[in-house]
């Protein structure tokens, strides 16, 4: 019997837009430009909020509260006790980024709810207003009805974002955290999301829903609670809670990027401005860069991790990349394989893996002064397999290790099925641990604050999801958390041609991925096996793209850290293709997108770092299209030859890949720019300045 | 990075397969038949299962498993220490059913394992055997590694069923438990799912997964572990425990029904036989029937729950319901609303409810004196709106109430939203729990047996779902537990054409179902509003049948009380169909599916208990189609008139609903009867025994 919950809830949202509830109480606050408009009140006796962007309904009335496991939480009978309010306007600096100078302009409302039922208690929920969205979180103080551990057990965060808001998302909850095909329907159809998640609304409105600082704190996704009301669900901890703590505390800021269409999400730098300041000081060893690597090899099955007589990371391999990176200008050489413990199965026995141990084949010493001596450095890898007490215990060696050697930057992996990173606890029985879960995020910052008094960057796979802490801790520079690159090696199926048209709008919002691009060799299927029992892996199992929109992914897909993923002998056949990756650089002054459709095509031109070049890229999904730029991001009344590469006349990425035009061309500012994109195509172009 | 996991994994189950892993033992048994073949093993220290049949593979090898808070767990480490089996063959009687006989043949084997890593401990997987499928469940005996309080924090139970297998389900986790329309497709596409989940193999094997005897503990809904792999989802405790237990203890039973076509899971004992007997002695007190009542009037807003001028629940309206249920044979009157707390916002307020204390215009005493004296009983409601220490504080008054006034039937609701069951905990603090938790298990089984003291049947809505507990208190009599003929009044949107084709192979394999069939006014919105300011429902709210197809229900979906849900004046306007209603019986001697597809149509002849009569019920989703059906379920050499009420040649739900055939034909058991079944249409038959 369900139908009197429609009738009631209807009545009460009317009670609730119109104010006639006796002794509710509502508070509101807008945006600096005056477009977004929050909705704060206790109507009802709960805490609720509200967004309206342009006078149009953003998210409707949601709920706000948390509910403990051993003290009164914070559901009903509130009511608003005070409020505060401030402004502000700033600047500051990213030594690495997308861009340099960051604008911080908001506006801030902290509304504190007191409880009129059980133990006197409030929480306060500080809500900040950025012109590209609004962020809050609750801050509960120390206080009687809060003694002791605290464990959060629910959150009660609701986003009524509407039944018929189209939704881009992919599921939470599922196997390998992250790394699904983006769903695209009605939010109806949303049963759980991981953020960032986007929206759109008939109007051509777009918001997404993410976080920003998770710090001791687990990772918030989404559950539909009914059709069109999204609540947070937070990753339990294994002891079942979804949080441990001690009051006082607060909570990342929940965040609703808003803009008026799809490329403003892209431009927002509110997940940045809502952390915290860099708390490393000086960062100028974090050098941004790109890298080549014996990884690919191992996942089109030309060599391996392990031992079976292909193995990838040996002295002489690597040596070989070493002087593939020292000839075209890149700073880092992946090695994967390289340590004790990939000869076992360690898949579910993460206990294996020695961090500081190298197999036999493998001379690190030997190969970090090689690379030194050539301008490069080894990136260091270390695969835990999920199992974070055996990386913990070896953590600190392994990164002694890695600084000895020159080693700037390490990837690490947490390769495990969802709701498996095994850890033994302080009595020593063995626990489970989610991806994104509490222990995780406390896991994942350690890590990262090690590596940092060694000078060390890292770049997690399987990792917890980007808040925006490389403004905090700006070593913590990349990683991986979607569908990369390797899954047109093996995955079934690949990653579609909407796959990176759909990233840029979505898990793109919340940091740089080290997605890897760069393959040139579109077919590696078609090759003959390297070895009888190493079969090629399914005919399906190549990037859907074509060669030129795998250039464009290098100025689409932001990361200060970029891979040149494909062998060195792929690159060598075509170098003129592979002028453009060595002349893409990683850190940028400004960044601007210009045009694009969730899912469909995006186009960003961003400007390099300490220079006057602006670059240019631009891909479709399947659709062909013919994309018309106009240029008013170049500094105004300079010329420019444009280097531009973009598909061929003819080029498909299903019957003709690598067709490709590359040509220089005069442009100015405010110009327009027609760039004809093929089925899944994309084109890339550096913008150089010449003189008037 | 997650090709390894592929390549690993594969390379895992090979070895498992072929045996190789030294010191692994593998132990194997079959069903009586010797159809189904159970293999359990240890290889690689885990604990595993799979069942083929008929020699193919149902479920592949899947992980069994437990952990702990604060113990232990039964993960990795394991070996096979020891294992006993057993077999049994006996026959049981069901007090009322879908049969009387039941027949218990089954072989086991119980199969312990011992950890070899961390404390001695080890845990029993106990398998059962039928030829209509396979139960299992984990025991754990007293012992030093569990001492004390055992908080279970993970089933890793799995069941692979693969990637390509179809399947019906509905998804779990999301707001309002169970009632949700039915999704179909590729086991890959399960994100989450509840039980009874039904799977078709290529093949024509149709297997179903749910559990039986679920006693103090949470339920089990499933989740996908990784594609084709789904694993046991455990709800959680609102501390964030899965369960709360003491050793020794033991775990529900895990249930796979196994048939080589779908109406084969129809004819399955597995559920029942795998509880435990009747625990109430003598239960002649429950009497199967049926009942009409004042709640479609609700539903349809001609009336109310509360006092807004239009309240349903009188003095005068419920001895209108009485003298129509008298008249026709009916041994139920439903009575909802009466109590004191429907006026006030109830919803999120379950507190208000007043269960002993009747609105002004409603006199209990006298309707209960009034019904008796006229062989009717009026049947009690209990709704708690979710707050479940608000009805147990008031539980037993209110039974000894309606017990005082010959009440023996009560239906009970939970509407709230999913994991907003409140309650106060024992230091006063307010919790909320999930509608399938361990909290609410133990809820309904108090209130069952509270109510067995007063001779009180009960049938809850919005409750947890059946898992047989009917056969140990047989006062259990009926659930709701799935979207019923309530949506069709209101759902946005209504009941599909395939809803009931598809219960009849999901929900009802778990038992009786309160659907509230026999809506004879199809077209309930086209009626003027009783009060302009309470508007109809939407235009596609009405039941998406024929009116043949009304009558097909009470067969096809079993109950031991079934409701005539609509209006009294909307069956004396069609007493010829409404004949059937009044004709067929809700407790059977026997019960035959006879024919059917999941989703598509089923046909079902059930046998009256102490009677000769069979009846029949056959229905089709939206697609038309003749059915031929064998009548080899009669006995054998009798002759029968068969009393057929079926759609009309020109019937269709859409346009023509009403077209119904009625006509007597005389058949004997072997002869073929061939029923033309309109779009969402229906035939209902009763076969009444004739001289030879």
């Amino acid at each position: 019997m369900f139908r009197f919950h429609i009738r009631i809830v209807l009545a009460f949202f009317a009670a609730l837009l119109a104010g006639t509830v006796a002794n509710a109480e509502t508070l509101t606050e807008t945006s600096p430009d005056g477009q977004i408009t929050l909705t704060v009140s206790d109507d009802g006796g709960m805490a609720r909020y509200a967004l309206a962007y342009r006078g149009e309904a953003a998210i409707a009335p949601s709920q706000l509260g948390l509910l403990f496991r051993d003290h009164h939480g914070f559901d009903g009978h509130l009511a608003i006790a005070g409020s505060t309010r401030a402004a502000s306007d700033s600047t500051w600096e990213q030594p690495w980024g997308e861009r340099r100078v960051m604008r911080d302009n908001h506006r801030e409302l902290a509304v504190t709810f007191a409880a009129s039922e059980g133990p006197a208690r409030s929480m306060t929920v500080r809500f900040r207003l950025f012109d590209d969205g609004v962020g809050f979180r609750y801050e509960l103080q120390e206080q009687d009805a809060l003694k002791g551990e605290v464990n959060v057990m629910e959150e009660l965060t609701q986003f009524a974002v509407g039944e018929d808001t189209q939704a881009w998302w992919i599921p939470s909850g599922l196997f390998n955290r992250y790394e699904y095909i983006y769903r695209n329907g009605p939010a109806s159809e949303v049963e759980t999301a991981h953020t960032p998640i986007t929206f759109r609304k008939a109007s051509g409105v777009h918001f997404s829903i993410h976080e920003a600082a998770l710090v001791d704190y687990s990772a918030m996704s989404l559950q539909q609670q009914r059709p069109g009301t999204l609540k947070a669900r937070l990753s339990p901890r294994s002891d079942g809670a979804l949080v441990q703590t001690t009051a006082p505390f607060h909570t990342p800021w929940r965040t609703i990027q808003i803009a008026p269409d799809a490329k403003g999400l892209i431009n927002s730098g509110l997940i940045l401005n809502l952390n915290e300041p860099n708390a490393l000081g000086d960062v100028s060893w974090v050098e941004p860069g790109k890298y080549v690597g014996i990884w690919w090899a191992m996942h089109i099955n030309e060599r391996s991790w392990g031992h079976d007589g292909i193995h990838g990371a040996t002295t002489e391999e690597t040596k070989r990349y070493i002087d593939f990176a020292a000839e075209h200008g890149f700073n880092g050489v992946l090695v994967e394989g390289w340590n004790v413990g990939w000869d076992g199965d360690w898949y579910y026995n993460g206990a294996l893996f020695r961090f500081a141990e190298a197999f036999p084949d493998f001379d690190l010493a030997e190969l970090g002064a090689y690379a030194q001596s050539k301008g490069v450095r080894i990136i260091g890898h270390h695969e835990t397999s999920g199992n974070i007490t055996n990386y913990e215990n070896q953590m600190e060696a392994a990164f002694d290790l890695y600084q000895k050697n020159g080693v700037a930057t390490v990837k690490t992996g947490y390769v495990a099925d969802a709701g498996r990173i095994a850890r033994i606890d302080e009595n020593g029985v063995p626990r489970y641990e989610w991806h994104d879960g509490q222990i995780m995020v406390d896991h994942h910052l350690r890590v990262v604050r090690e590596a940092a008094k060694r000078h060390i960057a890292i770049n997690p796979h399987e990792p917890v999801k980007d808040t925006g802490l490389r403004r905090t801790y700006p070593n913590w520079v990349s990683r991986e958390g979607a569908r990369g690159m390797e899954y047109n090696a093996w995955g079934s199926p690949p990653n579609p041609p909407s796959h990176e048209a759909t990233l840029a709008f979505t898990r793109m919002l919340s940091g740089p991925m080290d997605f890897t691009p760069g393959i040139f060799d579109l077919r590696h299927n078609s090759r003959p096996p390297v070895r009888a029992d190493i079969p090629r892996h399914d005919p399906e199992n190549f990037a859907q793209t074509t060669l030129a929109k795998q250039l464009a992914l290098y100025v689409v897909l932001y990361s200060p850290i970029q891979m040149a993923a494909d062998l060195p002998e792929n690159y060598a056949k075509r170098m003129d293709a592979f002028q453009f990756i060595k002349d893409v650089p990683t850190d940028w002054e400004e960044s601007v997108a210009l045009d694009g459709a969730v899912g469909e095509f995006v186009a960003i031109a961003r400007k390099k770092r300490g220079s006057d070049e602006w670059f240019l890229g631009a891909l479709t999904d399947e659709n062909p299209r013919a994309l018309t730029l106009k240029l008013d991001f170049l500094d105004p009344g300079r010329r420019y030859v444009a280097q531009v590469y973009r598909d061929g006349d003819k080029a498909d990425w299903q019957t003709n890949p690598y067709d490709m035009a590359i040509y220089e061309q005069r442009v100015r500012a405010g110009e327009t720019l027609t760039l004809p994109l093929a089925s899944s195509g994309g084109a890339a172009i550096r913008f150089v300045p010449v003189g008037d």
